[in-house]
């Protein structure tokens, strides 16, 4: 069989989603072939994230600086704030760049099953972020599942009392869909069609 | 948007064989969210790979060493050898441990449309290691494409008057299948019920 070396790569790519084992061999068999075009810039790649990874301490994105390039950028309106579960679901929305403002990523969503509680999520620091002032609307972009709305619902019950819009993407994603999973013009409709919660 | 290093992994990711831009993009997240558990492993596993990486002089394989680890192994019995078009299927048969052997990798197939000719193989090292006695059986496993097929019947014919038993993998291999996309059932198969060329 192929070396210790090869062997411990083909593990370490099995293990990414969306990739088996047959297929991170398949790939490994073309960085093998392609060691200038594929294997090294691969490699490069990874050392530079490696090297600079963050969580943004403003919003909790996953990026190479802190804070992230999303928060740092001035031309972002700072008034606008999207609440998102997860990194998952931010880079869903700003892939296809439907939302100008920023994001606050939660880090999961309230659960009593998996024992999920509001002091495991990024909520207070949320709250801290609108009550420093200078938002005018939150759009809570959780997943269309009873976790996430249960969680949108107590995000409003603690924002309560804040001079701020609060809305949430328009229903008419898919019962049970999750965000990152949704194609863009989805993603696109529910945000334009964005309502005021109750 | 995430940064540029963030997505210069993307894009890495994103040209190995079965990863589009989708699926590259949520291997990266996962990376990021998992950096000691799948970053750093993968990271190191392909800077190992990389300083490292030969081709074996004496059978064509890609490994970390050269010879090779099967070239290198003397449990493996130098009598027989199997040559194949593509490191790919020197992978697939050894994967299922099925010949016990050793390998000859001929890096392609002779094809009048690409113009790939038998100087363009390795042809002539397969003919040297056997007019270097010490085997006994030539396994000619090639596709049983119509140009593996052309391959073998030339390899055939340079190797007449060489005092070697000359196989070929079974027919039962579907026709036009590439070996490397064959479950290990049917490879097993046809590799048991080889049979001699001619
Ligand atoms: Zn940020
Ligand atoms: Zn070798």
């Amino acid at each position: 069989m192929a070396s210790p070396e090869i062997e411990a790569l083909v593990q370490a790519l099995a293990r990414l989603p969306g990739l088996g084992p047959r297929s991170a061999r398949r790939a490994v068999l073309h960085l093998l072939k392609k060691r200038e075009t594929a294997l090294v810039p691969l490699s490069r790649a990874l050392e530079a994230v490696e090297a600079r990874l963050a969580t943004c301490g403003i919003c909790g994105n996953v990026d190479t600086s802190d804070p992230c390039a999303i928060c740092a950028d001035p031309r972002r309106d700072a008034r606008a704030l999207c609440v998102v579960e997860e990194v998952a679901d931010l880079w869903a929305l700003d892939r296809a760049r439907l939302f100008p403002g920023r994001y606050h990523v939660l880090g999961g969503r309230l659960s009593a099953l998996d024992g999920v509680r509001p002091e495991d999520l990024r909520i207070d620091s949320l709250i801290a972020r609108v009550a420093a002032g200078g938002v005018d609307e939150v759009v809570l972009a959780m997943n269309a599942t009873l976790e996430g709305q249960t969680t949108a619902h107590y995000i409003a019950e603690r924002l309560e009392g804040h001079p701020v819009r609060l809305t949430q993407l328009a229903h008419g994603l898919p019962v049970g869909g999750e965000l990152d999973y949704l194609d863009e013009g989805t993603l696109a409709q529910a945000l334009r069609a964005r309502r005021p919660v109750m």
